[in-house]
This record gives structure tokens, sequence and C-alpha cells, in this order.
């Protein structure tokens, strides 16, 4: 059983090691290439995910006592027609009970073992997951590929990594002796058990059901606790896919596979309330809003640990740059990227409203302004290279949030539909412009592609601002442009206080958007963004406690 | 500044490494001997006590727009006399975030050095401490000394390593190197900083100020959060001669001592409630009912991270065993030992009723019950040697509640004052005999000398019944005698799940309520007796976020 400890083995200590450089490392190939991943893989990833559509999604032994459920409807046009089984509350906790004890039973190695081979199997499934998760998030292909296929599986990996570094900082056996003097020693022989905490819940969300899931699922998972997997009812698909393939591994183990549970529902019959207030379910993974995070963090259990990733308002402060016109393209990706349906994706843009210096000459703040928004329409002017950058809208919320925020401010830049995408839900970036003092719009999040450029008194209030609003709403991310240390110091300290990350000067190939597994925190749990980090060892450390059994040393 | 981190950086190594191998290990020798710490200790510490009688304790530079407070009686007759500083919530909350800037700027290095310099005095001022603690708490001397002095200093030295360990996994810089084919690597540098989550509070308990104050305290420090200690009313000499001592500490390396604080107040006048629920204070560590530990949790903010340490029932299964004589002896002294008055010592003791095979034959559960009787019995028949056991009650509750207990069994020892104690509040333990099916009253903690002696079915019923009340209503404790293996691990199954580390087969000079730092986890955090374990990394590692500074390496 712990033969796929042993498979995995170099790939978890290079993961422990990793998670402590923090420079970069992954097994798991961003680029969907044949050459790496097989010269058919493309084909058949799409195949796979075509058989899928329009049948009942099979998992052999899972509960079953509802009808099956499904209601996916993809972003890019038409129904998913999937039905998954679905199952009680009441089936699922004792499926997972049940199952549960023999997980709790087995060693840190082969559960971690297992764990690694899961993510072994999903990273060769990544094809099948990038079509999953593009239609249904609306992410476009590529990108679904990485962030919902690899980078998913990083995410996976290092909560894997932080679960064993911990599970195993504990020794099985230590014997204690206590020196008496003249006498003879007291010694103990003692022995550590991790104890898991019991039945876990994973709360997928709708754009990034596999990169916010796995850190939750993987972390409870490896520590020995039976994870039952709740998907957004308008992402099903990657998080099933997942469970069946987990589901497989268990089984070939040799342990009850119901230790990894879909709980899959539709809209306006979700089970997750249920799900959240069961006394038996003692940890609890949410991404998703502020609203439901907070009535999740305030309705679970008392004893239940609730780890949360909600959303906040991310900022960018331009006080000035030495490369105006890769800051401009790097700021204009990022407002792209998936629409702006990141939760790392900036929303509010500071500038001073007497403009900055610039290695182009000192630019007012209408040029700065101009500049970002001319630089959006060069990067989506061909239609087909926007349809790669924004994909789709997730859902018709987010498309009607775009159309209200006309009225929040000046229209710098009206967000359009993507001609090459008829089909489609699509919506390019709209950016409004508004003044600091005149203006509370930007201070709400407003999920999907609508920026503020903000016109502030001097970079001072705009650090101020931008990082009093991240300790007050919560952010992920923050970045700042300025060419003088001073400047770049401050915006750190400020932000750093306020629990969020800050990316100095992107002009390249890396966006504000991106954090990097192994390397880049993802949330701090210091802001209302969200209550955990995931990952770091406070996410893993307190699923589960160390029991200890003591007895004299036979002599 | 980090001249402190020096001068103990040995004693932290092998303090890290310690709570990695869990063998014995100890800076702080408990053994009062003047050989270790001094010819003069002893009299130095009995003098300086005495000098703060009927006093007022000075704080130079501590906030005090109150009026001075202290109302401490000993348990062993008269009051104290000593007269704290006391100040309002918001002038502590204000002083708090005041001296907190700096302490958070500091590096890790010169915290973690300002930590163990404060832990080394305080270890040289162990027996002023001692004579503190037995005179607020009523410990004895001897155990007030090891107890209130070495040992706590050992829970808080190990706070430190865990804090210390943890905020060195980070790097403070990496550089990020991500390869990209054929063209120049992508190259990031990186910094992280440890981010304190802002004002500490940690709330004393009357019986083990120092003990279970410590842990909570100093990694609240270490992590650069600044500490308002709150103490109980009747137990507040030992916490003030420890912000005493940590402020000198502070002052001397250049910190605003305020660092450090203390929230004294009076019975009837505590200001704990207006702490917890105060928005400035996020973390808070807290030791006592569960009464109170339930408001606490329900009560402190929704960002804050609350540590507790509640009640719970502890009990020992008997089923067997192999030396009556020293099982007798050894529970017989846990029972005893500071009136029962600590939170891991045993209530509930279960044997079967058919009675249990020994060394010396078959016993009767009325012989086990008797032998215990006796051997109680027999350990304080010398007044002083009960007096050294015993100590005194800490409160009239306690008193009342052992007067109380008379009915809720057959009384088999009846509780006595100790007659060497004329003028202290004693108790000496009541053991109770009761039937598991008969009785509901040994399923409630009633803390001090009250033991119940209960008849089970079986010992499969004594199991089940010991481990699901630890579950249902905490435990910090449990131990076993049995003399096969197959019932040893039943057990240990049954109280790991229980969340209960399990001592087996006691008969020597370890007892059940002693808990080893570094080796022994004390409460595990899974069940009611208390929502942490003190000390591990779960305990120390959400205290502080970690922020990332990112930019593209310099050309």
């Amino acid at each position: 059983m712990s033969d796929f400890f042993q498979a995995h083995q170099k790939t978890l200590d290079e993961a422990v090691a990793a998670s402590r450089t923090r420079d970069f490392w992954t097994p798991y190939p961003e680029i969907a290439s044949g050459k790496i991943y097989g010269e058919t893989a493309k084909e058949d990833g799409a195949s796979a995910f075509q058989a899928r559509l329009d049948c009942a999604f099979s998992l052999p032994d899972h509960p079953a006592d509802g009808p099956p459920v499904g209601a996916e409807t993809s972003p890019y046009g038409g129904d998913l027609g999937i039905k998954y089984p679905s199952a009680s509350v009441a089936s699922l906790i004792d499926a997972a009970k049940t199952a549960g004890i023999g997980w709790a039973a087995a060693s840190i190695e082969t559960r971690v073992g297992i764990c690694l081979e899961i993510l072994h199997r999903l990273n060769k499934n990544s094809f099948e997951m990038a079509h999953a998760v593009s239609q249904t998030t609306g992410q476009a292909f590529m990108m679904a590929f990485q962030a919902g296929g690899p980078h998913a599986q990083d995410r996976g990996l290092e909560a894997v990594a932080y679960a064993y570094a911990e599970m195993t900082r504990t020794p099985h056996t230590a014997t204690w002796t206590k020196p008496q003097g003249k006498h003879d020693p007291l010694v103990m022989e003692k022995t550590y058990r991790v104890v898991p905490r019991g039945v876990a819940l994973t709360i997928g969300c709708a754009t990034f059901p596999t990169w916010n899931g796995y850190p939750g699922l993987f972390a409870s998972l490896a520590t020995g606790n039976p994870v039952i997997v709740k998907p957004h009812p308008g992402a099903i698909l990657p998080l099933a896919i997942t469970v069946e393939i987990g589901r497989n591994v268990l089984k070939e183990a040799g342990f009850d596979p119901n230790v990894l549970l879909l709980a899959a529902d539709e809209p306006g019959a979700e089970i997750t309330k249920q799900l959240v207030t069961h006394p038996d379910v003692k940890i609890v993974d949410f991404t998703g809003s502020n609203a439901f995070g907070t009535w999740v963090r305030e309705n679970a259990g008392s004893g239940t640990k609730v780890y949360t990733e909600e959303a906040g308002v991310n900022s960018i402060v331009i006080a000035s740059t030495d490369n105006f016109k890769g800051m401009c393209s790097n700021i204009a990706f990022s407002l792209s990227l998936y629409s702006g349906q990141m939760c790392t994706a900036p929303q509010n843009i500071y500038v001073p409203k007497g403009g900055i210096d610039t290695d182009d000459g000192h630019k007012s703040f209408d040029e700065v302004a101009e500049a970002i928004k001319v630089a959006v329409d060069k990067l989506l002017g061909d239609p087909d290279r926007a349809a790669g950058i924004c994909g789709a809208i997730s859902n018709d919320a987010v498309s009607e949030r775009v159309k209200a925020a006309e009225s929040l401010g000046t229209v710098l830049r009206q967000s359009e539909t993507i001609t090459s995408l008829p089909n489609a839900r699509t919506a390019t970036p709209m950016i409004l412009k508004v003044g600091e003092s005149q203006s509370k719009a930007h201070r709400e999040e407003r999920f999907g592609p609508i920026s503020f450029i903000i016109a502030t008194d001097d970079v001072a209030q705009a650090i101020d601002s931008a990082s009093a609003l991240a300790a007050e709403k919560g952010a992920i991310t923050a970045a700042i442009y300025a060419t003088d240390d001073q400047t770049i110091d401050a915006a750190a300290d400020a932000f750093s206080a306020a629990g969020v990350g800050l990316s100095c000067n992107l002009t390249g190939g890396i966006f504000v958007n991106q954090n990097a597994a192994f390397s880049d925190f993802h949330v701090s749990g210091g802001n209302p963004a969200g209550n955990a980090c995931l990952t770091d060892t406070a996410f893993v450390a307190n699923r589960f406690t160390v029991a200890a059994i003591r007895r004299h040393k036979a002599a």
C-alpha cells in the first residue's frame, strides 16, 4: 500500500524543500504540449470530455439515495446535460464516517502516497480537466489547462507537502529519559499518533473549482479526514472528475472509496448549509463571497475548523515608472485575463491627480488613464486573441454587474462583447475614472471586468487609501509602480500590515494576478479576504491532533 | 540588540531539537537547590517575596489611569496587601498598540532573544516566584517552585521554540527562477515578512498562573504581538513579577516596555470581558472554566484567534495490574497532589464490578476501592507530609464543592482538613463509590479533591464510558492499568479518538497529572477540555501571517 509513497517520494521531498527555499518548482508542466503529456493527450482529453456530456456521471459505490442532479450550462453556450449521483446529507455523512475509520488508521505514508498518486493521475488527465474547467467557468482553454490543471495540482501538492512535514514533525516513538541523580533514570516509552479531526467539507467556487478547491481537499485528506466535496452547482464537473480519480486510487489501495465523496446539487436546492451545520462536520474549506463566508464562519459548529477564501478589493498604486509602456501593457493584461474574474485581479488603480514621472516624460493623470485604456484596446484588438485572454463570463450576475457599473464614474472604456465568441456570455474590461474623495463606488468589491482609475491627492494618499481599503474590505494582491526605494518601502510596510503581498514594478511576463505555488502565499488570513492562508503551516496543522501513549520502559 | 539571541542560541537550538526528538530536556533545573540557584537564592527569594507584601507594586512607565487595585488573600491565611497599578481598557490597548509598532518591526532574532532572556531571568528568580505562586494558589512550596518556576519556564521556552521554528520556516529572501525554454528565465526577487496579528491577551487562571499563562504569553510575544496579561484577581503576583521582569528586559533592549502590560483587577470588578471583546484584541489565550471559556470563544471578535484550556473529566481505567501496591500508591499520589486542583488530576476511577486480577491475587471491586483509600490515608498520615503534598485549597468555592459532594455517592473516604496548617483552607481527597449506570454525579467535572470509584459491568464498558465522557465533556489526561496489550491497545484507540493522551501502568515516579515539556502534549484541542494544544505548531502558526514583496531581479 505504500507503493504509491515510494513511487512519489522524490516528488514529495522536492515539494517540501521547495516550500522552504521558495524557488520556482513544479512536477506538473504547465505547457499543454503533446511532447510532455503524450501525442494523443489533447485529442484524448477532448473526446473524454465529449463523452461526459448528456450522460449520467458514474461514481460506483457512491451513496445515491437522491435523484440524479445537475444543471450546468457552459458560459460558451449550451447545457452540459450531465447528471450526477446525489445523496442526502445524512447518507453522505454516514458514508464519510464509515470510510473515515480505516482512513484514520492508515499510516501517514500510506495516506500521503495516495494523495500523491491522485495528483499524478489528475496531472495526466489535464486536457480533459481543461475542457471541464473551461466549459463550466468560462476560462479560455489555455488558462483552464494551466489554472485548472497543473497549477491547481501544484496547490494540492503544496498542501500535501505541508501536511506531511507537519505530521512527521513529531516522531512515531520516543524514549524519554529523565536523570535522577545517583538513582536510575526514569525512562518512559512514548508513541504518538496523528488523530484526524473527522469529516471534512470542501465547498468549491464557480470560477476556480480545482485551484481553489485542492488546497483544502488535499490538506484534509492527507491528514486523515474523509472529505465531502460540495461543488458550486455551476461548476460540478471538474470536481466530479477529481472525486472519480481519487476514488479509483483509494479503491486500488484497498480503502473504502467513500473517503472522498461528491455532494452535487442544483441551483436553488443547495445542500451547503445543511452540510456546514452538521455536527459531524469538523473541517470546512470555503471559497466564495464575503456574505456566504460570514455565514459559514458564524454557523459552523463551535469546534469546527473553518478556512475561508472570500473576496476583497485588490489595488495597484502608480507613483512613477521607468517603463511606462511595459507598465501599461502589464496592467492591461491583468485587467483582461479571464475578464477580471480572478480573486487576484486588480480592481482599483490609484494615480496621483498631478500625474507621474515616467521614462517617457511626465504624464498627467488623464494621460496615464488613457494609456492604460489604449493598452487594453490594443491587447484585445484582435477578437480571437481577446477570446483567448478574456474567455467568457461565469454567470449572468457578473454581466449584470458590468452593465450596472456604467453609472459609477466617468466611463473611460466601455465593456464590449467579444465578436469571435457569438454564443458566449462575454465582456471585456470596463474602466471608470473616479476621484478618491468624490467616490465610494470603488470601495466595494465589484467582481468581474470592472476597474477604477482613482485620482488621489498624492502618492501617500494612494498608498494609505489602498492599504486601508485592503485592511477594511480585504485584498489578496497589491502592486506598486515606483522608481524609488522609499516609496516601495512605504508601500511594503502599509500593505504588509494590511495582510497583502506586494508586487513591485511588474512590466514583463509576471502579472499581479499570478500567485506561484511553493513561493507566493495565497491569501494571508490577515484581512477580510479570507481567514486563512492557502497554503501555509497554519492551514494544515489544526486538521489533526496528536495523541500520545506513554508507559514505563520494560526492564 | 541581538546579544540576547547569541547568549541563548544554544538553549534555543536544543529546545527546537527536543521538540522533535521529544526526549527529556530542560535548561531550567527543577531542584530547588542552592548548589544550582546560588547559595543565597532561597533566602533572597523569601526576602524578595516578603518585601512585596503590603506595598504598592511598582511598574515604571506602565499605564495607570485607574486607582491601585489588588485583593489577593493567601490560601494559607491572611491578605497579601499588594496594590497593583490599574489602567482603563482603552489605556491598555492604546499603550499596547503604540508599543506594538516597534515590536512588530524588530527582527525575529531580536524578539526571540528577548523572550529567552526573560525566561532566563525568570529562572534565576524561581525562589521568589515559588513563594508568589504558593501564597496565591495554595500550592505547597516545593510544587510551587517546580510548577510555578522551572516547569512553567519550560512551557514558555517550548512556545518560543515552536514560534522560532515556524517563523524561520520561510526564508527572509528568495530568488524565484522560472525557466522559459530557449528564452531567458523569469527571475523574481522576493522578501518575506512576519506580520504579527496585533494586540494579544493572556487570561491567567487561579491555580497555575505561570504554567498555564506562559505558553500563550511567550507564543504571542515571540511572534511580534504586544501582550496584555490579565491575571486572575486571586493570583496576580506571579504574573505581575513576570511582567516586571519582561518589561525590564524590553527596556534594556531599547523597546517600549508596554509591549508587555499588566491588566490587574479585583474580584467583582473584572475587566476581562471588556478586553476580550475589544476590536483591537486579535489573540486571546484563556485558561479557566468551560462556562467562561465558552463565553470567550463566542464573544471574541470574528477575526480574533482564541486558544483555550478549559476543563474536563480525567479518568483512570483499572483492568488488571502486576503491581497492585504500586498502582494504589501511584493513584493515591495523583489524587492528593495539590488536593486534586490540577487540570490533569484524575477524577474518575473505573473498576469492573467483578474485580480485577493482580499480582496479589484477584481483588474485588470493594477491595480495589479500599486499597486506594488506604493508600491515600497512608500517604497523608503524617500532617507535615500531607501539607507538602496537598497544599491549600485555592478558594472557597472548591471547599464548598467538597462539602456538597458528600451526597453524590457512597463516601469511601471523607475529606479532612490538614492539622499542620491550622490557618489554611485545606481539604484532603474525598473519595466516593458509585455505579456507572446508577450515577450521573461523576459525569460532571467537580474541580477539587473529589473523586469517584465507579463500578462498571466490565473492562470494555469502563473504557467506553471513560472515553465517551472525555469526548463529550473533555479530558486532559487518561490512564489505564492492564497487564495485556490487547486492553492497552483498545484503551489507546478509544482515548486517542477522544483527543486524550494515555498513560499506561504508572506505578513509579511518574504520575498521570504530570505533563513533561517538549515531550508530552498538553491539552489536545480535540475535545471540550480546550480548543488548542499548548504547545504544538498550530498553537503558534496563526499568531502571525507572512507578507511577501516581489520584484523583477535587477539586471
